[in-house]
């Protein structure tokens, strides 16, 4: 059977060697084209020395030499960068699955307010579907441009949206405190990122304005069925390699309490592949999803200040990247879901 | 000159050891005594390899032989060890630095309620001063016993008790969500606290009812002078060795922005040796304090939300324990606030 | 097709549950069977938060009642245990993969002076096939029993073994100096292992006759044909959760230098699955093959004391224990030497 | 009184840092300049958040305006740079401690070698006292130019040259394996030194031909009475941020075992402030003299192997850098050799 052919635009950071690593074990895809403007030239086996099998060449982002070379594209670059590209590979027939933030977001003001540039293509911003699967697997089975959803918004989202569809929670007054491993940031050089200035410390970052906040916003909004929601989102840069862990405070409507929570989530994911909804009392431990495409998600609920407190989990670049990208080609293609990721 | 003379109940945990090395480098204060039932009969030096000098040796707490041998004493037992002494050592004339949370709760209910066990000296807990340096110092400089406060209590009240008292945020709406290094943990061996189980790993525990909550709600309404607050803590264990880095979300009153904030706290803390407020803008980062008895705040400011948020971070065992109750005894024996612990 | 039945005798530890992570996605394997005294009666899943899913229940370990559940058991208990059911389990027609240290020493008087026991099945030490296959691969496809090497040793052994087999080094003046995560304790609840004890610290430990020194001068001894070896051996406690770095220094003989060493560990590994030999100037680094079955080997030549230094690391838990065992496993039953394993 | 004026020459890096930290609480030093090409006109505090108290403002590095403000400087340059200032400083009555490594090596053919470049100042490699107090302290009280060993030499020599001098082990097929945090990498913004390529990596690097080595050889030779030694220094990366571990073989000489060893090292350390000498059986850890000046060392002897084991750990930053050069200072300036190190 004639695999699938893939390729990776912007491969050379930590989204871009674990695409490498998925789709070497993918039962169903072949990569054949990987660009990045720093290595091109060299084999990803020898820029990823995990990898060193790996004898595909990193290549120039030109569109037309991917669009020769595969069928379908993973977008790790910065963003800005796969709009620009995306009219062009789409025209050529390819599918695309963008993990920058480039049509994330709907509205293009907003957009372009957090991002601080112009889009390039709004005209695709329609047609984008959000590469959340769990909520949009409908859309992305049919979907020729996906946007691959931020980590720290698939953190707080699987839980999320369920508990405001369901009703169970106000949809003011929510707050998202998350904590990321290092990986967050990129194969980022920069003296803030070196490992002395890393380890043994814990701070916070970003905690107003942060670029993955309208995208929270607005998919929270969507599931609320309200306009807008406002709220905050409050990250932090913790000494481990992978793993998000956020902590979610919700207003619980009338009668709600963690029991009414852990059945909502039961009944939204017991039969997804890719999220746990754990046992009343638990809560979720980064380490357990680490190197794993898995969400797991805990819940509390303080009687006291009538907050239903959510405890998810995932690996930011399985499930916050490269995996969840993996798990929407699965759909886009008509493969198993879980096909390549477990 | 003849030193104060200094003794330690329950020195073998990580709190008892910092206080073996900050008194050993005191200039006015002499450590005479600790004690330990598990290391009894054994130097100090030889279970503390970094204090191998240090020839005190453990003895069993037994109040009659430490009050012949120490003028003060600390208390760094377990809960409910300290009360049942304190009444003896009193008498014999000794001053108490307790920096278990015996005597931390002026409500003997809501002590009981949250410790699990009956008060062994509920007549003490009116004459006991919370031991807040920066804001309880005048009465700490005449008390004979003294409340050493927790370390996620400590890095909250320190700002949240400025902001509260000068009526620039509501003490309605309060969360705290905290983050501490395992030492927070004690030195307990459990296999959850095992390196590999904690390495790599983020995880929330006791999001509701953590027997810190009650010690930061009750000092949070004496500062906002009302009769109760009733709050969010929620405490994560994160992989580092030192420190505790506090998120603190208040709503802001009228008009109040970061600046007013800040403004506050610098009025505060600028004569203050160990509060360091930061410039606008700056967050708080635990690796600027660890080992020292510094508590570093920032502020910022979210228009969307109205929140102010605060950015605080000590060392758990320094400014959290130890190094705090060193600068108690400090006040109680009118010795220079900083002896000991620059 | 009906699956191989494989049972894991004392499975609570971390070779354990990655033994249960592997066999669980082993195509041609089910596991069928796990015994722990601690958690008899729990479902593994329960112990193991990272395999959730997995409903096998921890049983006492009772010979009979294996037998009747597996073909093929995995033992992961303490030294001494596996020798007391190996013989019932072998007449009742199971094989073993011993990943414990019972069945590595040929010697028995040597095995009794290094782990301080009299031998339970010193009849089987004859019978029992040293489990590391890329030197054993044809006994162990015909054994019965198969003593799993310990994690040092295969990090020394796979260069150590071909260097001295092709006559490149000296019997003598060899020296290993190994660096271990801490998974390599087992998961050993202890003052020295919890985290604050581990992490910003780096100690040696047992420098002079650790357990494994007799298993890994015996292959060496047999490699070089020479009747024994008599090295130094000197491990240390790193603060990382997997992986094993063994920098192994050798006398070269006439002529020799890092190109001949080279191509003699190419000749023996380019077409092994499980170990990749690094280029010329490249050295070994534990993060390149941690949550892998991989050993990479780097080679140096000091010309100025005539010495090769090798470089070898290993994931201690995947290759130094549970992934070699099921590799035997693949061996022992026919299958693809890597099914599981990729 | 007045205190004496110390300068530091490349304040930005870690050893820099260190000496701010140092300087401030030293009660008898005084620090009037720093230079930092980089952050030239910010003050000292703003670039250190640690001691944002600092005042003093980094200056461009030129030696007429350091000689105006300084009666000793530290140099914390790259190499190459404090011996094109020297000269010029000591004419301008200054004296020097040099922490780069321009004047450590005794023979400038071996220094030009190591170093790649021609040396700038040859007529003062006469001169300079090489900085180890403990060997060199009568010379070091009455330097001009000091040479502050590397933090390598400085764990490896302190054993070392009393076994040697005390003619108990062999000068020849000593190894030295050495085991360093990332500081010790310097604050360099390099993509293998941020956090997630050094977090749970173990990796050694520069086996052959370390730019320390020529100077741990050259001070052995010297300690030994032979004209060279040739040794093995092979040092490895290891994810901690201070401290080095060295574990060190020598050859006994006959009848030498641990106890003649330790005697030596107890003659050799006991009356010396920075030195412990640990019990019989114990070997050092990293985690006991990070932060603190001192140096510990343990011994065990194979007698398999005739192997004296020397375990000895260091701060890399502090008695492997800036609290050793302190310590030169304090003998330089007739101090108290403790003096604001303890």
């Amino acid at each position: 059977m004639k695999k699938l052919r893939a390729g990776i635009i912007g491969a050379s950071g930590y989204a871009g060697e674990e695409l490498v690593r998925l789709l070497s074990r993918h039962p169903e895809v072949e990569l054949t084209c990987a660009t990045s403007r720093t290595y091109a030239g060299q084999s990803l086996g020898s820029v990823f020395p995990r990898y060193r099998e790996c004898e595909v060449k990193f290549m120039e982002p030109v569109a037309s030499e991917i669009a020769a070379r595969a069928d379908i594209v993973f977008s790790a670059t910065p963003n800005g960068v796969c709009s620009a590209m995306a009219a062009e590979l789409l025209d050529a027939g390819l599918k695309i699955i963008d993990i920058s933030a480039d049509f994330r977001i709907h509205d293009q003001a907003v957009w372009e307010k957090y991002y601080k540039m112009e889009h390039k293509a709004p005209q695709l911003l329609a047609e984008a579907v959000y590469g959340l699967p769990e909520v949009y697997g409908e859309q992305i089975r049919k979907a020729r441009l996906v946007a691959n959803p931020g980590c720290y918004p698939t953190s707080i989202l699987l839980p999320g949206t369920v508990l405001l569809r369901a009703g169970l929670v106000e949809s003011t007054g929510i707050e998202a405190i998350c904590l990321s491993g290092v990986t967050g940031a990129g194969r980022k050089v920069d003296l803030q990122y070196i490992f002395p200035e890393c380890n043994e410390s814990i701070r916070p970052y970003g905690v107003t304005g942060h670029r993955h906040l309208p995208e929270i916003e607005q998919e929270l909004a969507l599931a609320a069925g309200v306009p807008a929601v406002t709220m905050n989102f409050i990250p932090h840069l913790i000494p481990v390699n992978r793993g998000i862990h956020s902590t979610v405070l919700f207003f619980a409507k009338d009668g709600v309490t963690a029991d009414t929570a852990l059945d909502a989530l039961h009944a939204a994911y017991d039969d997804k592949p890719f999220v746990r909804v754990l046992g009343k009392g638990e809560l979720a431990d980064t380490k357990h999803v680490t190197m794993t495409n898995m969400c797991e998600i805990g819940v509390a609920y303080d009687a006291r200040t009538n907050r239903v407190i959510v405890s998810s989990v995932i690996d930011n670049i399985e499930k916050g990247a490269a995996g969840q990208a993996v798990q929407n080609l699965n759909l886009m293609a008509g493969f198993e879901e879980t096909a390549g990721l477990l």
